[in-house]
């Protein structure tokens, strides 16, 4: 029971896209990502996810009936992506993201491949 | 699916220990709560609390089997309080803190009061 400073928790990694388990909240996790160029398009059948962004610049596209628009979230600023929706993270220069989702979230939702992580280390 | 600005939240209203809703996220809200002074000591039964702070100081005090300590967060630091742990937040100066709790939380938690907020608002 005892804070943590996100700065201090960011400055001990460096890969992208391998969130870090920071925190834990009744079923939820608090996540760490570092981003930087693009992800893959997936989304998540049942959980919701808040990506809060502390530097840089999260480019979050959207696809909904075939129509994409995108919306730039800074520092200091917030966006929920609820479940079902299709999304792709990118980051034109490194980006860094508080997650917040449930436990069972996994990175790439329903997409399994090469970037999937299913073993997230804890920070 | 918009983004949300914290500053921009925050600047809508200006009352202490008066949550609004700034998001939800599965079974859980995104708070935003403007401290000033001293709140009331009390538990969550069953919902586990986040309180990230991005401005002032959080002084938040935990009292375990008679024994107080506190512990002071600042700006870019959050920290987690678990369902069952008696605590009293309270700041010297105005201090805005977002929380992450489930929806069924009450700010007070066990203790009924004037303090009390049931029916928050929407922000």
């Amino acid at each position: 029971m005892h804070k943590v400073n996100l700065a201090q928790k960011f400055s001990l990694f460096s890969e992208h896209y391998k969130p870090k388990i920071a925190g834990e909240i009744n079923d939820a996790y608090v996540k760490l990502v570092k981003l930087k160029g693009e992800f893959l398009w997936h989304h998540h059948d049942q959980e919701d996810e808040l990506f809060w962004v502390l530097k840089g610049q999260l480019r979050m596209k959207f696809r909904e009936k075939g129509v994409e628009r995108e919306e730039m979230i800074g520092p200091g600023e917030f966006i929920i992506v609820p479940h079902g929706v299709e999304h792709l993270p990118s980051a034109d220069e490194e980006t860094h993201v508080v997650l917040l989702e449930p436990k069972t979230t996994l990175n790439t939702g329903n997409v399994e491949s090469e970037r999937t992580v299913a073993e997230l280390e804890r920070i």
